[in-house]
């Protein structure tokens, strides 16, 4: 027996776990006998990492090694999965949480993260959404429709000349107005006179009609002066945030939803977080990622690609995630599903038809198909509340 | 015409841009016109977010759309592309520049990141790995044969069995000895208690053998808590850091391996990482993301799983890899490839074979193969001497 056979018969009578398991669920691209063996190698990858028959006898079912709940035969030659681990081996953090659900098996062909189920006692750890869905219609003020959105693009304008659209977007009635995701603080257009000139075209615009149009500057950057950027953005007046964590890191927007000083919403963008969903016997589920991962991270609301326009997701892929957005997990608030990529006006009426109300609707780039934006956007918030 | 052209006529004025330019080169999974229609998507989608035909006549090969380079069929259905960026789009922030080479196309199906180039003026920002092959191999002492490597494991043991666990591989003469990726601060093995334990058997057996073997605990958890349990870890001992980028996000490996106070080397783990590799017509490859990303990103080795073993790499994703993580990058030092994942004693000759003398050969579990750890490390190092 290897010495590390030997510690574990010691050692394992000092493991005092509490019984409660996280669960959670996979397709796998095989079936059978394959599939049992991966179902087995799931349990031990995830967890010690270790030769089985190298696990001391009567040990494998012990308090650490994930187990087999479930298999059932979809049919169409995948299985569906589920595996427990107990609540203790993923540990205290987001990151560890998310290293047991998918860390070294996405490494493994032909595994897809359907989804997961947290106990009570992991849940209560996760603040979650500050605001969600409830407390975004409180801070703007917006009931019984979907929240209007536009975006400051395109990236090579002045931040005078986004601060002047950001006055237009915001008198012609935006809910809320975020940063196009890819501006940073380049050299063409700096990060602090761009969230400066912005914080005050929305603020003078607000005074003008009396609105409370939110603003989001992209805070997406580098980790070393992630707390600084946030706290000068809020001092330059800034109401809300954007963070794209496939580029920050997960828990980087945990980091920001949680911190007391930052009470703001956050909405999260998919930048590189493509790679999980697009592929199909493999990556996380699109409810999964975009609908409780992100959600558990703290994001009030989630941009995603929705069906029909220039991106990749399906009807159901959007439906199961918004569905998600919204799923019961304890104390954690829903999070609002932002719909965007290629979204028109002419639109409207089929994505508050298939969205319905609690929805956060996203226009960028063709609200300029109108002369005047502040018109274009009269007749974005026309088309909601004669809906 | 829209007031976002009428402004761009105006501030692209004031755009003054060195004419630096980063290439990215993409793999397409379709050919001909479709492959030219995506070609131009991509210019637009990863820059300015704008409908072409809204941005003012004469703009489009303008200095902030990007711009294709070329073409080629390749023949298999798929088209080679180059598309190049100005390099101030990629701002300054290593989450900006993987923004801009594959953020929002990510989510696009039938595009892979197959590698990029930086200009001169980007690479020097980045510090790279902070020792470096050269580097590490100076701190360990060991020259002309590949570094060893092994785990401490499974997930379960005690603290003080993990550090006696440490002491018999350092005594049996790894070069480096890493937590598994999965120990993090669960209740049954606290992280202070770990470190503290693992790192005195590291530095016992150095005393008692003459080593240098160096204790690298995973320091993945809460982005809040990142620099002070670094600091907490090198203050109970640690000599190194093994991180996990896709848990933790790459730029926080970044700005430990830039910060002067941390002056030890850094091992990357693949955790979560694999849904960027494991597709054939989405993703990134494998040399453009542990090779290239990882290392700008300041990784001293990365692991990664080798063909033949438990996942699912091929050996021409292997090699690619590896030409990757000593491709000449400006001051970039050459990081250290780790094949992993199931390596076993009997499989080092062809290891070496493959992968040659400048590499970190690192074996788990298989060591436990032997009844006595510190023989088995000793039977490990023998297949490097007499090689």
């Amino acid at each position: 027996m290897s010495a590390a056979a030997r510690f574990l018969l010691t050692s394992r009578r000092d493991v005092v776990l509490s019984g409660e398991r996280l669960v959670a669920e996979y397709r796998l691209a095989c079936t059978g006998a394959e599939a049992r063996a991966l179902a087995e190698a799931i349990c031990v990858e995830q967890t010690v990492e270790f030769p089985r028959d190298l696990l001391p006898p009567g040990d494998l079912a012990g308090p650490i090694v994930g187990a087999v709940e479930s298999m059932r035969d979809v049919g169409d030659g995948s299985t569906h999965l589920r595996v427990s681990f107990a609540a203790e081996v993923a540990g205290n953090s987001l990151s560890q949480l998310l290293n047991v659900l998918f860390g070294n098996i996405s490494i493994l062909p032909g595994i897809k993260l359907l989804d997961f189920e947290l106990p009570a006692s992991m849940l209560s750890r996760f603040r979650g959404p500050r605001l969600g869905r409830a407390g975004l219609r409180e801070r703007t003020g917006v009931f019984g429709r979907p929240l209007l959105c536009s975006a400051l693009k395109p990236m090579g304008l002045s931040a005078k000349d986004l601060g002047q659209l950001a006055y237009e977007l915001a008198l012609g009635g935006m809910d809320l107005i975020k940063d196009d995701h890819g501006l940073e603080d380049q050299a063409f257009c700096r990060f602090e006179e761009r969230v400066e000139a912005a914080a005050e075209g929305v603020a003078r615009a607000n005074d003008e009609r009396g609105g409370r149009c939110l603003y989001l500057p992209n805070v997406s950057g580098e980790a070393r002066t992630c707390l600084e950027r946030v706290q000068r953005a809020l001092s330059l007046g800034a109401t809300g945030l954007l963070v794209s964590p496939g580029l920050t890191g997960f828990d980087t927007l945990r980091q920001l939803a949680e911190e007391p000083a930052f009470d703001v919403p956050i909405v999260a963008h998919p930048a590189l977080l493509g790679s999980f969903v697009v592929h199909r016997d493999g990556g996380i589920a699109h409810g999964a990622l975009f609908g409780k991962i992100l959600r558990l991270a703290g994001a009030d609301a989630v941009i995603f690609p929705t069906y029909g326009g220039r991106f990749s997701f399906s009807e159901a892929n959007c439906r199961a995630l918004v569905e998600a957005t919204s799923e019961k997990m304890g104390e954690v608030a829903p999070s609002f599903p932002v719909p965007a990529g290629g979204m028109t006006l002419e639109r409207v009426p089929e994505m508050v038809e298939f969205y319905g109300e609690d929805v956060l609707l996203l226009i960028g780039g063709a609200l300029h198909r109108r002369t005047n934006l502040a018109s274009a956007c009269r007749e974005f918030r026309s088309l909601m509340e004669c809906h």
